[in-house]
């Protein structure tokens, strides 16, 4: 048996407004990723998402962002290795909060959108977050979308990584992903292929047919997609007869 | 010997927007009340204050707010008990990743302004909150600024609470608080006396000359007061004398 | 003929989150009451949204709230008479100034949720804001929502107001608008009975079967509700038949 | 005689927390740059800095900067050409209606902190700016304060603006300007040179001798220097003596 854990983002509703199908995924994935009201998310809209994620027991994470909500955390600023590290502290914070009331305890940290990328950019911001979490609880699992920061983590003896990889959108040959003009459902068969192909193999057809490797524990299925249950239904059809068990990240690190 | 805690309202400081004088007054005190970045505060100056607090060994504790910096969290809103309670979950748990950060916990939870007067108020709110820090840690304490809540919080076998006094401003004779249309610097003599005679004899003289009953474990001193730190120095040349001793609120409760 | 304004509330989306159907829905109406960027909208929501308006040729109001986005404008707070007036001031300038670049100009100002029932419930805060907006600019038109504003409206004789009446909701036989727990689709028919009722007859059916006085020269239609469209369509068949002519707020008042 | 404006940034207080000494240096300039709430100021604040501005005959401008109150308006953040019009387009529309409630009205327009030097580094950007500006009110005038914005204004025939210099701080050779690491009060007679030097000439003494061109029509003084009302009445000491005389920036341009 191979084991992977299923990741999606979560909780990024704010105040009236809603955005994503949490209650519809949550019961086909083993880690939430949940705003911590910085990007999106609210302290109310944060409590709802721990408790639907205790009620499915999944993995609890926190998914801290850029202090921008107009811009969803998405423009990255010119902010310094400490800032982004204080951020991220507080939000995790937060989080861990809610999840304490409800019997639960923080899991792992994604950060998200432009906090990301400045963590992927820059190895001395990485470095600030990394030890930021370190710091607060070294039981945290840092999750990780992309190689250069998967790296920065492997730098700390006492830090355990997860690399996530992607099914419902396309690799480029140079393990980039490319970003879709327009979100359309996905052809679920296809999905729950490349789902089965990293899992199993470690490796995936990049978008001009190249096999390229993609080493990872976890998987992140979009939730806000058009179709994303269908494309969670048809993986979890699908992982038995492969030998693939889905389990939270604390199983597969 | 008798203890009392000294407390004070720290970190309302905001981005580039200075307030109070925490770094003269820590040295003073034992429990500082942090704000949680609702009303006052910000990641960077919580993480800051933190640190001040935990140099000098002085009880960390949070001081939420309403969603409300404009007005400086001092204006009552129409929001919810369970909103409340995940307003403060949400502040209680961001201080919280600092103080574990810097080798400290989390000591006590004093709401500020509107919020405590919306408390006060209403046992629904304020039993809202309490269960809410409960929930995430019973080993927090609330310190309680009138008796309405101080009531409340006798309500619940597991919460231990302290009542608070106050020395250099004036009480009504239904020990209510005179607020000061301006805030002048007050006669260290007067207010030492005062400390005294709370601490000692759980009595103070009233405004109006009565003598009214004030049951305080913990004083409260405004920092930002223009001879605080003269009123702290004055304070604490003559608590030995009086075989008065200055502790943290895990001591006094 | 007898001549009508329909209004609606718009631009209520933020960043990346959307709320109503502004493009479906502004073909329809002659006002569009749109947020100023406090309880909803920012800059290129309110952008975008003067642009929809001045395309097809509708009157642009402000849609004044409470600093409030968490609340959606909707949780009544402790603000003076002074605060609202520069908080109405602060939004009305600025949708102005979007109204300005597209050719347009503001005509009139509608406030939201609980900043209208505080100038409901207090004449010092509906006149602080009234002066206020004939301090900027004495052709804006102030529209009521209910008859305690109005007749505060009516104390300035250089101020033109405008009453609105509801035909997608039911009054009670106070003329106090029944809040619904869910909102469901209405029935077409119905809602135009009403309005052609209060149009021509300023009356309508309450909710218990009595006949009210509703002296509407503007129409409010809740742009969200899940059959807006089809509302509107069924209106605007009924008009002619009972001639009833839809037109501006500049020209009703 | 040759005229001269002297601009000062104001309104960047917030809330309770207050900055600069707007109310002392105000009857010294001829021009206020005002926040427009985004990185600074707040609706009360811009009221009662453009009556102060009104009762001294100071000309209004606005004084846009990015939503990041946070940090002050001073991190660059990934934003496009249109958002930054926007945001300048709502600032100066909301600045602009208190002017119109105090019998005055919207002279200048000058970019704050990060988002001018993002205007400085790409033309887009800036012209996004002044045709959002130019569209709203043709009669604003642009206040530069570099010369590659400056560079961008002259594309417009219709756009009138202004290159500011500076006299208490020092100029590198390449006329840029030597940030300091402390703020410290500057030889009053030596800034009023260099302010005599660079309207009457168009030069001024750089920090290492060297004399460079600063062909000035207006110069800032940082209201919140340490000693900024001194400098400011030893430049009117000083200027009848050359010709000089004061003036708005009206009458400059």
């Amino acid at each position: 048996m191979v084991t992977v854990d299923i990741n999606c983002d979560m909780g990024e509703s704010f105040g009236n407004w809603t955005m994503g199908r949490d209650a519809e995924v949550m019961p086909y994935i083993t880690s939430a990723n949940i705003a911590g009201g910085f990007h999106a998310g609210d302290p109310h809209v944060m409590r709802e998402t721990v408790e639907l994620a205790v009620e499915h027991d999944v993995g609890i994470g926190v998914h801290p962002g850029l202090p921008d909500k107009m811009g969803f955390g998405r423009r990255k600023m010119d902010a310094t290795p400490q800032e982004l590290r204080d951020y991220v502290t507080y939000q995790l914070g937060a989080l861990s909060a809610f999840a304490d009331q409800h019997g639960g305890s923080l899991q792992h940290v994604k950060p998200h959108g432009a906090m990301y990328s400045m963590l992927s950019e820059s190895p001395d911001h990485a470095r600030a977050v990394m030890e930021g979490m370190l710091a607060v609880d070294s039981d945290l699992i840092y999750l990780a979308t992309d190689m250069n920061i998967y790296e920065v983590a492997q730098e700390y003896d006492d830090l355990r990584a997860v690399f996530e990889g992607y099914v419902d959108i396309r690799y480029d040959t140079d393990r980039s992903l490319i970003v879709e003009k327009e979100v359309v459902p996905k052809d679920p068969e296809a999905v729950a292929d490349r789902f089965v192909s990293i899992v199993t193999d470690g490796v995936v057809e990049a978008a001009n047919g190249d096999e390229i490797e993609v080493p990872a524990q976890s998987i992140c299925i979009h939730g806000d997609g058009p179709n994303a249950v269908e494309l969670l239904e048809t993986i979890h059809d699908r992982v038995e007869e492969h030998g693939i068990e889905i389990a939270p990240l604390t199983e597969v690190v």
